[in-house]
């Protein structure tokens, strides 16, 4: 249901909101997200393009969240790299449902909604501090948090 | 969200439930639901191994609901062709969380578990009937009910 692309990125951002004290660089991230690492390269740079991510080249540079994790929420994440498309119109184009959508299509986005309301009341930091769960990706092994561009 | 394969599939047993007075080929079925037959076709074949569809081939033959649609649920149609995947596990096997999942996958389970519980209370009866919204499909320009295979 949620894309690889996804989970990916909020494997990434919960990283960096947790591992990261400075800008890193991506095989740090690919290591302790256990994400490809030119698979991770293009979700980053959705995340940098989207203002989620602070991405610089060069001696120094690297990755780094733009914002602290208790104001990124899930939603965001998810929206910046495979958004939630609410079904606002008919699909088939019909004329007779342009004002109301058809009750399938209404329960669809009644799915939906459900979900960008779940995503939209959580924070990154809600996720990782969540005090009746283990943290995330914890146990993978640890990239450095040396920088290395 | 939720794959074009789970859109078609609902359309077929939408339309099945609606408009088919007795087995239909499938070219009425693609027509009435605007999905190209040759898609539709995997999508019935689909529907028909999990036993929510009736296919027989040859004179007399064609598609048809082997239930009535108060007794399908909008979950049963998805789950046949692109079934909701919770996240039971730790996605990246991690022995720490092999006994309860860390905070970010119970999140996006949550979700997954909310959309299960608002499509497993719908059936096709109540999307159809839904009487606050226009009938689904009832604009597209019906296949003859005529027997054709």
């Amino acid at each position: 249901m949620f894309s690889q692309t996804s989970e990916y990125a909020l494997r990434a951002v919960v990283w960096l909101a947790t591992e990261a004290e400075g800008p890193v660089g991506v095989q740090w991230i690919a290591e302790g997200t256990q994400v490809p690492e030119s698979y991770l390269s293009k979700v980053l740079q959705q995340l940098s393009q989207a203002g989620l991510v602070i991405s610089r080249r060069g001696v120094g540079g690297g990755h780094e969240l733009s914002r602290p994790p208790n104001e990124i929420t899930i939603l965001e994440v998810i929206n910046c790299v495979d958004p939630i498309k609410r079904i606002t119109s008919c699909p088939l184009s019909l004329k007779s449902h342009s004002k109301k959508r058809c009750g399938m299509h209404s329960k669809l986005d009644e799915a939906l909604q459900n979900i960008e309301a779940i995503f939209s009341q959580s924070t990154i930091d809600d996720v990782v501090n969540n005090p009746n769960c283990p943290p995330p990706l914890k146990e993978v092994r640890r990239g450095s948090r040396q920088r290395r561009n």
